[in-house]
């Protein structure tokens, strides 16, 4: 995704952007993932559905920006899929371990799990997000069961919560080429069975 | 751990347990596990430390109990002990979704969960448990590094926020067997590498 921020803005433009954003949150957070539509949040919003598509080009787009996501899913599948099969499972855990060391991008990805834990709407948005959106469009483009991606998420996102969140030594201080050392054959094994 | 709440209680000797429970909450959440002591429970309880111990025989077995936790370190040692070891991780996997599939044994887990994605006092006290007493144990029990138990521990706390908090689809309703298959290399590999 290209968020076009800064071409052809009108002045008083980032205000819209910032309204479309709350608009998707709302409506996002409302009707999940799949029920939303770029139409639905640019009524919201009050603009044209034009100009979201503008700024965010897609609903997938939209809803990265909305929840502040450091990843994009076509990126993530982009990444993926480029350079060899065989190295799958160490590009992964490096791309998840390198954007997830960066606290900016890390905190909407732990505000994220926090809502999950405790509010069900919140569950229910990211849920399709993450099926629909991500892991399902991974696994398809790899030609793998969906249960094989959920695995690897499930690593992946456990890592991040030990280490992040419950801050459990040694793997909070371990270095990135260890773990990758460590956790990469396991996804290898689930992606490229 | 053998919780001996059904020989030799007197009359009131329930309400005793009860308290003893309530000042182990307490204590374990304002100074941690490594520096709450059965002394100072027993203290805050206002009963003999003897009494204590009659009850839950150790620290560990006290938290685990305060905590409502349906799994117990000296427990689980113990199963992932017994048996061949290269089927160490098909063991540790099974009794992970055998325990988390009773939705009894879990409602405590998810909670302790949730606690420790938004607060970071319960992170303190959970994080010295997980480590000092469950995980460190095991692991030096198998004579592995640190860092394969905190992988395995990752995996499978991941499997249990997926399947039973964010509800993932296929992965909420995968069958067990189908999950010991997928899962359980992964788990081997860690501990018995």
């Amino acid at each position: 995704m290209t968020v076009k921020r800064r071409t052809g803005r009108r002045p008083g433009a980032s205000d819209t952007r910032g309204e479309i954003l709350a608009a998707a949150r709302q409506v996002f957070a409302e009707k999940g993932f799949d029920k939303a539509s770029v139409r639905g949040i640019a009524r919201e919003a009050a603009v044209d559905p034009a100009l979201v598509h503008h700024y965010f080009e897609t609903k997938e787009g939209l809803f990265v920006a909305a929840m502040r996501l450091p990843i994009d899913p076509v990126e993530v599948m982009g990444r993926l899929l480029e350079g060899p099969r065989e190295e799958i499972g160490e590009r992964l855990v490096r791309l998840i371990l390198t954007v997830t060391a960066d606290e900016e991008a890390r905190t909407p990805v732990l505000a994220l799990m926090r809502s999950a834990m405790t509010n069900e709407q919140a569950v229910h948005m990211m849920r399709e997000f993450i099926t629909n959106a991500l892991l399902y469009r991974v696994a398809d483009g790899l030609g793998i069961a969906h249960l094989r991606i959920e695995a690897a998420f499930a690593q992946l996102i456990g890592v991040v919560l030990a280490r992040y969140v419950l801050k459990l030594e040694p793997l909070a201080s371990a270095d990135l080429e260890e773990l990758v050392e460590l956790l990469g054959p396991t996804v290898q094994r689930y992606l490229a069975p």
